[in-house]
């Protein structure tokens, strides 16, 4: 319902920020990062916003940046992680790395978080990892880190396609060869998506 | 509870507009047909709105249009059509074509668009004919392309009427000729109108 | 939440009227009597509000009168009359007559309005007639007409007080009798009040 | 949601008032405390607020002050405590004496209050005591009366740490010491604490 509230930040603290909209003042609740990003009391704020409904509450949660919102819902569509869960996670660790750990499945980074055990790590990576590597993939001009794993899939994508295959039957294949590889370089991806596609 | 929103396009995708008014930026999803017809972003614009109210959600929907806010309301009664699928229904043909899809129970052409199976095309045609077939009559200088079924019943009416009959009693028999004849010509109504009168 | 929406009045027909109110135009349910008394569109208007929530809607009812808005409140609170049918009473008839009719305990007035049965008519009149008189009494300046039963409470309740007895048995004597009596007057209210007197 | 409403104060009552913001005007529910430091109608008001969501209900409270709102969040996490009962408590005695009644173990002090039974007193104190006993420690500058439980605790506090021991332990001790003694002084609590220290 809301996409955002701009406006005077009239207080901040470690989890809600407080933004004054021609007299009506909405208190979001914020991620450390958020915090961190915020301006001084007094000045001009715009804080992205996810209006969560329950029977008996109604609550702003607050982002600077839209990926944290977008990396929030994407959490939040997790069965087991409420909105409070979520914003502990964006609160552990930046969002980039958030999404490397979810994309080089390495369940560990997540449940150094408090409050995230080890069944709730694997399951965000089992059900955000394709979301999370198409999401990179279609982000203009946002190119992820040299070695990560979005730039990886992009290079194993071109090269498999240079060999001929579609790029559907080609992404189709990385994707799996992600999945299944630890910590892989585009020549394993490549190789373990051959693999794949020879084996489908 | 809201009518419309009327403010600054923040941004618009093909499933949803940003609109800032004096701060608070509210996000509507809209159909393809709303997409089409917004102006740039950054530019002021009013969007008919609808809030759709669940236990765990509140979700605006928008519309530049009054026409296709009141079809968006009329698919939202029948039973089976939730707001996502009507705004798939309103982003799959023009309203116009809907309307005429429905007045001369053409199922065909609706089950066209993904997400309507042949049973909700059928219901949607039973339970909103005759309330489209009202609300064409009682829209002022719309007058229906020559052709179309508003037109024919309007001239059926008025037919009837010169004979004798009282509006109440010629509408209600254009009404059940309407739903009985195929591709129905105005001697067709008036004759099957006539019909019905004798045996009512 | 909502005391009243104050802005330009865009449109208005018989049973709903939109406010813009710096952008946000609200929806809001009205009565024929609030019809009649709205201004031109384009004009400014104040509408007294109250907002129905349930578990799917959350749906704005609108009033020019704060006496109506109460009246509206007080019917909702009978068990087996919702919003809907409230603003039906309302519009079946202006709001001293109602009060009358509850006052006068005339259950005939009431059913006479499409939607009220016999038994809905009666068990306003039970409950709502205690708090009416009340109303009526604490209403400043607002003396009803000559011949009204709240004038005539009024009336005996003085009568009762310069006979020695304390405004609150009084006021519980004439209620009892006002419950008891058909269309009384002074006299009888006080005959009927020192009869309760003495028998409590 | 909303953290406060600033606007003109339209009108007020003992348990309401209307604040009009840019054309919306939000009636909030308050207390007598609030009540009696509201400014004339017309003025300009801050009331900070608390939105109560229930399936059927989105009722507004409103407070002069920051304390006086958390105190009515932390008496509707009493179970039984719902917000009108908050809101008797809260208009029933200043802010302070609530909190000394609760901090110094005096349920007779809250059920003198209409409405707050023997149960729902002790319950309060029990659960409450810890939190309203930590959160006057952390309040700055705000040194509660002389020889108000607060300053106490503060003073055994700063004993036992030149004593030697942790905040921590020494704040455990303190907050046991306070718990089981009747009206203890800075000695009593210290010779309490110690004991416990040693016992732990």
């Amino acid at each position: 319902m809301y996409a955002y509230f701009r406006g005077e930040l009239i207080s901040s603290s470690r989890d809600n920020a407080i933004v004054d909209v021609g007299g009506v003042a909405y208190r979001l609740l914020i991620s450390n990062s958020t915090y961190r990003q915020l301006p001084s009391s007094g000045d001009q704020v715009k804080l992205l916003a996810h209006l969560h409904v329950k029977e008996d509450l109604m609550q702003l949660y607050g982002f600077i940046e839209e990926e944290e919102r977008q990396l929030f819902l994407l959490l939040l569509s997790i069965s087991g992680v409420g909105p409070k869960l979520a914003l502990a996670i964006l609160s552990g660790l930046p969002v980039e790395e958030i999404q490397e750990a979810i994309m080089a499945n390495k369940p560990e980074t997540l449940f150094g978080i408090s409050g995230v055990g080890k069944k709730t790590a694997a399951r965000i990576i089992l059900e955000l990892r394709d979301r999370i590597l198409k999401l990179q993939q279609t982000r203009p001009g946002k190119t992820a880190g040299a070695g990560s794993v979005a730039s990886l899939s992009e290079d194993a994508l071109q090269a498999l396609m240079t060999l001929g295959f579609s790029r559907a039957s080609a992404q189709q294949a990385v994707t799996r060869a992600l999945l299944s590889a630890e910590n892989p370089g585009v020549e394993d991806i490549v190789r373990e998506a051959l693999q794949n596609i020879r084996n489908h």
